[in-house]
């Protein structure tokens, strides 16, 4: 009776003493055979650890599309703004936010206000790999650098995208009222009309779930309506500034590669047993990049199984 | 320091002890101005109360779409089918799955396979509103009913689409091989490669939030690991079957009205302080047909808002 999109689901779950392997996807065969040029170790120096009751977020920057907000976010990081303030509002289908709950903090040497970094122009932006199919709200989307990016070729413009677990920098309605002091997580469907109108600052590409499973907010737009709800944050930290022993050394399929693009293929054209009419078509929130451990990893975990 | 798409954030914030009002957007007013006319009760009788240790999810039934699939899910629950069975999946921005876990529950009188329900003839279909953007996955989509579907022109076929909330029949990889005693809901990025691909048969209108923070199983695709993980279904029954005293009387906004149509606008147009640049757009998947109480409830709670 164990079925649905899982050709193992039975042995799996039943087999719980002595888990069964896990199917063996399309998706993971290519990566499997992919070469080790076709990988890009996730920098360091970009990468923040979100440590949390519930466990760790690591969150992927993005310096190329957002070099004011990702520089101020890396200031307040590297003096302890955000130790100890809170995620203060989980709303369901939407976002995660954290920030500082009674706004007393001081920003130091961080900048409170910041130019919106929205959109960047096309000249000098990194390889774009495009996906062949049309998208709702952009003439043309894919990915830059890894991250899931939309261009407008008549107005030379390209931006980040709003897909499931992007990062930005919440801000007033000034455009220029955002700093990355505040921070919010996508955890449901791609708030799209979000582009444009708020500047990304990077992706979380492990411990996504950590965020996903907080407890909803019961007051407007789902903040906490009881400083009591709100759940602390131990640490942010960014990467460089752990111990070595201490890091998790991540690789980040680089989506300007042949392996990406076999992926992408795969996953609009799916071939297994289970599948009956394969879309032939793929949505820029539908794919995820995978990323692994550096060192014996052999299996990517965010994402790359075609399984989902 | 409280910002991002919440004028009143600081406020809603801040005087938790004494809660602001919410804020009143451009869509609260539309729906405040609705006509009764422009709402339909949701049938009891095509209503599923699903009790969950974490609350009440209430599932709209869609018998117009998956006619056999529905009658057999009823059938199942009023035999106490689901009584006492679990929340067996649950994976990160995809779907919470509940079944049998040991598969040793008889189906009584109800089917074990179900020929598939994966589209329908355009003809004999109820209204269509369509929407007037692109989508990536189909060459229409739009509501029908309440219900966000697609359309094929050309084919003749019209399908329901796999947005966030939705409810569908797992099955194994024939394509008879669902019944409906397997049931997913979606809680994270619609998987429109789904679509046509398997029967969808309702949509949750209360609660999503009771599935979408389940804690994540670390099994492959997300299955718990253990029995102990699982979560209890303590019963599902049809609202009609709910002493009328017991039930929650819901309304949902007709698709096919002006009401919605102007809800459509006012998302794909947004106009308020904080929006820079509307998308001009609007994917199906980014509209949530409002749901509200019968009785004095003056807002609708379930995405109605464009706080959203």
């Amino acid at each position: 009776m164990m079925m649905f999109l899982a050709l193992l689901a039975s042995a799996a779950m039943r087999q719980a003493a002595d888990p069964a392997p896990p199917p063996v996807s399309q998706a993971d065969q290519i990566i499997a055979a992919s070469p080790a040029a076709d990988w890009r170790t996730i920098d360091p120096e970009e990468t923040l650890y979100l440590d949390l009751p519930g466990g760790r977020v690591i969150i992927e920057l993005a310096p190329a599309f957002a070099p004011n907000h990702v520089a101020n976010i890396k200031r307040l990081v590297r003096q302890g703004y955000f130790d100890g303030l809170a995620v203060v509002r989980a709303q369901d289908n939407y976002v995660v936010q954290w920030a500082d709950p009674d706004g007393k903090r001081s920003l130091g040497g961080a900048a409170a206000r910041l130019a919106p970094e929205f959109t960047r122009p096309v000249a000098g932006a990194a390889q774009f790999t495009p996906l062949p199919d049309a998208d709702t709200y952009a003439p043309q989307v894919g990915f830059t650098g890894g991250f899931p990016t939309a261009r407008d070729p008549a107005a030379g413009r390209t931006w980040l995208t709003h897909c499931y677990g992007m990062v930005g920098a919440g801000r007033d309605n000034a455009a220029d009222s955002g700093s990355g002091a505040e921070l919010y997580a996508v955890i449901g469907q791609a708030p799209r009309l979000l582009d444009r109108n708020v500047t990304l600052v990077g992706r979380v590409v492990r411990g996504i779930d950590v965020l996903s499973v907080m407890p909803r907010g019961t007051a407007p737009l789902g903040f906490y309506a009881t400083p009591a709800e709100r759940i602390p944050i131990r640490s942010i930290r960014i990467a460089a500034d752990v111990p070595v022993a201490e890091r998790l050394s991540l690789q980040e399929l680089r989506t300007d590669g042949a392996t990406f693009a076999a992926l992408v293929q795969a996953r609009r054209f799916r071939h297994d047993d289970w599948y009956k009419v394969p879309a032939g078509r793929v949505d820029v929130c539908n794919v995820t990049v995978p990323v692994r451990e550096a060192k014996g990893a052999a299996r990517a975990r965010n994402g790359a199984s075609d399984g989902t």
